[in-house]
């Protein structure tokens, strides 16, 4: 296996001049007319000028993005952690996350020119737009993404042809849930999804399966319970990249993350006419944060893919490290078939 | 507008001789046949004959219902809340409801000799079925109910014709979701519901429309901001009983509690066309508990409704009280549309 630095911050231009760019993550990518496209998760946080306030982006449907001020010696707020201020009516992102579309001839030299955004709209995309993961429909893509708002965290859809025009679908999965992945073809005359809905007070954050007819409505909810990982102590499971068919079945690299949030990333294999069923999981862990990039950035040792490509016996996963950078790690399949152990 | 307590849970036999019933509340209720057809949920628990020892019922899937016996003096539970029994692992829960079919001809007088059960099966009713809603749609009636297990509170749907066979459609919503209503028929050629996502970090708890071309798979998940009770200090809202179509709109009632969590019930009224969009809302509080009955039992101070029947200018409002009896109200239309407001 091989692991490469690939993007950071400083390589992209802000989307407003008292905006910076603090992180460019979990981006989603696919092989489109000859080029790696990647629409990558950009976190942009407001240039703090203000010596009295903690200045606050949010999305206002209507008016746009604003920027809220909130009293930095207030014991109204709860400044302690890095990614959320918390207050007892209502919690806010430090900062907002939009999408940025960038292309590559090699996979892994990406050209930041062009300046192709996907910003948040919409009453649900309040405190932005999170990690995207592409699937190729026939000649449509579906991107997938995490919702953010005081509305709570959906899943909704864009589609599109051409990564010019995107159709909006809505939340095609209500409050709280993340990383959600549709299966590139149907399955049994379905489609299928992956999803990692939140909890309350039953229930641990696992992997779901969802079937659809139409990639807009959602039902037969499922647990994959197998999912979770059992030789690491883990607080939560995800789905991450975007399968794809091999001649063994349905090949899933997900993440999970142990009780201090460390992640790490394995692989399960799903029965390829039942993706609800595992047949394989990964015996070590496949990634994990060993490199100086990967354990340390605005959060540490994250380790957090939305997206692969195969080509030939080999594939390169993409990923997020540290909330703050994009990596990829290339490894041949046997490397993942030899890893893996009957379930 | 005329109370009257319905049933009580010396009203019933209990499922098995070691359980006994210690609620009947919140039912579903359609006209069938010409008689009353309630689904009343039905919560037991295992009688207390072990002193050493807290004794929890749960479904297991393959074995059916089991007890657990719980360390009455150890710190590692939780026992204060007469609800739920908490542990830094697992959350059990002191019942277990499941579902009793009970007819009337005059919907005030039930039978219960019949014995009609619909018991909790699979992996995702482990902790029991609560809260059904029946809709009917043509010659069908569907039945939506909270699936409550150790994979969290799912929205699940069985359909019958005969409500003597009953097919089941799996998870409609995913968890953790309840208090999901489906509209009785088709809206501009799509099915809606009403359902109440649970939140984590962000959002509250709110009523919710979804969208479906098969009553199975649910998308376009929108919110309903309106629907929040403003005139007295909300924790929650949830929808109620099943919508009724009327002149003037869709007419639902349903429930919102207040931080302490005492419940009362309102009317809104949606567009005929457009189910996420209120029009009006009642100016005062339609049903809050003022009888002893609705004040007092296993819980204090609740009224909530899965459901009514229409007869002419007058409904009749079914609804749980304090988690152990079943209340009606009985109001003509012209009452709760006298009680309303615009939005």
């Amino acid at each position: 296996m091989k692991k490469m630095l690939l993007i950071e911050p400083k390589n992209l231009e802000p989307s407003r001049k008292d905006f910076e760019v603090i992180g460019v993550f979990n981006p989603g990518i696919v092989k489109f007319n000859d080029e790696y496209l990647m629409i990558a998760r950009v976190a942009e946080r407001v240039k703090q000028d203000d010596p009295e306030h903690y200045l606050v982006p949010h999305y206002v449907h209507g008016k746009g993005m604003q920027i809220i001020k909130l009293p930095k010696n207030s014991p109204d707020y709860d400044y302690s952690d890095s990614r959320i201020i918390k207050n007892h009516q209502k919690n806010y992102l430090t900062s907002i996350s939009h999408f940025r579309i960038v292309r590559s001839k090699d996979g892994l030299n990406f050209d930041f020119s062009n300046n192709e955004f996907i910003m948040p709209s919409g009453i649900y995309e309040e405190y932005g737009i999170e990690d995207p993961r592409i699937t190729q429909i026939e000649d449509k893509y579906y991107i997938t993404y995490s919702a953010v708002s005081s509305c709570g965290i959906n899943v909704s859809l864009k589609v599109t042809k051409d990564f010019i025009n995107f159709t909006q679908f809505g939340n095609i999965l209500h409050s709280d849930n993340k990383d959600c992945v549709i299966f590139p073809e149907k399955i049994n005359d379905k489609y299928y999804a992956l999803h990692r809905p939140s909890i309350s007070q039953f229930g641990k954050l696992d992997i779901w399966t969802a079937e659809s007819n139409n990639l807009i409505n959602w039902g037969n909810h499922k647990i994959m319970l197998d999912a979770r990982v059992t030789y690491t102590e883990s607080s939560r499971v995800g789905s991450g990249a975007v399968p794809i068919l091999t001649d063994r079945g349905w090949l899933e690299i997900y993440h999970s993350a142990d009780i201090h949030d460390h992640y790490h990333l394995t692989a399960m294999l799903l029965d390829k006419d039942d993706p609800n069923k595992i047949l394989m999981k990964s015996k070590q862990v496949l990634i994990q944060p060993t490199e100086d990039y990967e354990r340390n950035g605005f959060v540490k040792d994250v380790v957090f893919s939305c997206g692969l490509i195969k080509e030939e016996d080999e594939i390169i996963i993409y990923y997020g490290v540290c909330d703050e950078r994009i990596a990829c790690a290339k490894l041949t399949i046997d490397e993942i078939w030899e890893n893996m152990e009957v379930l």
